[in-house]
């Protein structure tokens, strides 16, 4: 353990291993210009990362003249990270590489409402398994979970998340760092699924976007400046919320009146579509429920699908009222791409259609000039790159990378110290 | 010139000096511990700094033991910045010191719709006159200016300004920069008002705040950890045209219906007085206007201050509908703080009480558990404490300090370079 006061690296050293990870492949002559450092001090900076094993010597580079400089490689292999994904009826969980590659990967449902201990049990036990899968039993380099609902970022705790009864508090950093002693890192699953999009999905090197996922809930995860931005109690993002319309009645899980959740979620859908089929209004919904099937908002979907213009109708009028919500948000942040996610938009395009409609049609021109509307192609896989992510992009801070060095291990694991996070 | 690219200072030199320049007076022994560097690269920094006039001796500080150390103080009279605010109807220009506190001030009514030619040359003089009441006619650091209008940050130029006709396009950086041979940054007036406040004002240390200004027009500025957002566009905050009666028939002045601005703002404001003075309905304004007075949004709020109803009920009504906007962005963002400024805000407490009303009852509970919503105490001091912060904030990052140092002027004044900003 360290006084986790701030240290500091040598000067470049975590500049010149993010280049070589963001590159994959790159030169000592080609990271010398990128970032203005000297050449000698490029070769003690690549001899540093190479002694830890986090950097390997590759295939001869093309010359631009002279020598033909060796290639060098960011080696993802060096280490591994476990990365879960805690859902309101799922748990899915990896081992990743440095890179937060999958190498292996685990679904099965679950009940968030079963509390933590008995969540967080499974997660290990799938953990353990997984790692055994891979020939380990220990030495993850660290572990990333996303779950779902508002999480203090800096101690590792759900705050008041409405759907995780149990869960108020609890600490799950402490648990898991406990198990693994390894660092581990928890944060809202819509913001796990925001980082994701950004280190590996449609949204990689955009600096200013937005995720949002409709699915049960309705949330969105914000990027600004290529950060994460987790607000001043975690909880930006929290969209689902808003008032959309105060007069309709319709009271939400929250206990106000008219959010956007309680009128265009994954719920509101089901109980819209079992009303259009018990009444008739729907041919394929009534069909549906007729050979005991229950409705929910994927019935919906494929109503839509097949051309039932109820089915339509609903998902379109919920695509409009999102679209209402971010048009407010798209004036607000400015964002270059909205990430649409979750189980409601990948019912069909004419979600998307719909959301795009109205969001063009209320936004000012200059803040919709060059934004891209977009639907996950990352789908799951989102909350997992992003949770691995997550875990990676703390390792390799600066303040981390030097209790890494004062640790004083020759190569290979590090001896990683369970710092706070920032 | 140089040739733009990266180039990296001295490894923690930027880190020293922005310590130095937070804390005001400080220690060589204090920096040491505070960012964990050697004794001696601290006092090899320190003496890169004094060399370069930034950094100066003070005092003896107090000892813990040991010789006394001596005291370490950022020199704000280094170098001079010049910074000014142009209103839709006022120009402000000032001379600061390196810590944006102002050293000499002139404000001017003006009329932006006369185009950037004519205003830039009031600008120009103004800033020479300031100059020379200070005994210079040339040598600033900087120029930092804010215009009420969206800027493309990166250029420097307005981007499709709506209250600022001629101005689209037009290169004010690059006219300004040529005349004061020194860098110039120009960003919306209220992105400038928001890093004024988190500079000097109430919201300095919050993280996550936004500010928003309720006058003529409604915009607000974000700040995510510490740094401005301002968008993919540079139009972040541009909230007053979020929809928020679509169904109510008032035309915007961007040409879409039921804007915030336009039920809300200051010429909202002037027109609803205005009816109820001529209807008789507000006896105080009523009397206002047979006496020959304009009725302006100003008015209103004296109305509302005289404890005339139909003014209460107008203001109420405005800050209703920004309190209503403001939630759905609470929910979004997460906020530490709102600062609220402008001049329908300056109107009287009655104001931020509704907009408050509104706000908590609508939002998260735990997204405004410990939410702080100020009224600006900086007032129009925030606009040039914002573009002078701007300016310093800018000469003193890593990238344009490795140019400086590049440039190797021994001391005093830097030949600072006019490096493109990021």
């Amino acid at each position: 353990m360290t006084s986790g006061a701030l240290r500091s690296v040598p000067d470049g050293l975590d500049a010149v291993l993010q280049l070589v990870r963001e590159e994959g492949t790159t030169t000592r002559p080609h990271i010398a210009r990128a970032l203005g450092l000297g050449r000698n001090v490029v070769t003690q900076r690549v001899a540093h990362l190479m002694e830890r094993g986090l950097v390997k010597e590759g295939e001869l580079a093309s010359s631009t003249g002279g020598r033909a400089p060796r290639g060098l490689q960011f080696d993802a292999e060096a280490g591994y990270v476990l990365a879960a994904e805690v859902g309101a009826t799922s748990i899915t969980a990896a081992v990743t590489d440095l890179s937060a590659r999958i190498v292996v990967q685990h679904e099965e449902p679950a009940d968030v409402t079963a509390g933590p201990e008995r969540v967080l049990d499974r997660v290990q036990a799938i953990f353990d398994d997984l790692q055994a899968s891979v020939g380990r039993t220990s030495g993850a380099w660290g572990v990333g979970i996303g779950v779902p609902g508002p999480v203090e970022f800096a101690s590792g705790r759900p705050v008041a998340p409405p759907i995780m009864p149990g869960w108020d508090g609890f600490p799950v950093r402490d648990v898991l760092a406990k198990v693994y002693d390894a660092p581990v890192w928890v944060d809202n699953d819509v913001n796990v699924m925001a980082l994701g999009e950004h280190r590996v999905g449609v949204s990689r090197a955009v600096q200013d976007f937005l995720y949002v996922k409709v699915g049960t809930g309705i949330g969105a995860g914000l990027v600004s400046g290529g950060h994460l931005h987790r607000g001043a109690q975690g909880c930006a993002g929290d969209i689902g919320h808003i008032t959309v319309a105060s007069d309709s009645g319709i009271v939400c899980r929250c206990g106000k009146i008219g959010c956007l959740e309680a009128l265009a979620g994954g719920a509101a859908l089901e109980r819209q579509g079992a009303a259009a089929a018990e009444e008739g209004r729907s041919p394929y919904l009534a069909k549906l429920l007729a050979s005991g099937t229950a409705i929910d908002a994927a019935a919906v979907g494929a109503a839509a699908a097949h051309g039932d213009p109820v089915g339509t109708q609903l998902l379109m009028r919920s695509g409009r009222l999102v679209g209402e919500t971010l048009a407010a948000l798209v004036n607000f942040f400015n964002p270059a791409l909205i990430v649409l996610g979750g189980g409601v938009v990948s019912s069909g395009d004419v979600y998307t259609a719909a959301v795009k409609e109205v969001l063009f049609r209320r936004s000012l021109p200059l803040a919709t000039r060059d934004l891209r509307i977009n639907r996950s192609q990352l789908g799951h896989r989102a909350g997992i790159a992003g949770a691995a992510s997550m875990v990676v992009d703390e390792l390799f801070s600066p303040v981390r990378l030097a209790a890494w060095l004062d640790a004083g291990t020759p190569s290979g694991l590090p001896q990683l110290v369970n710092l706070p996070a920032r």
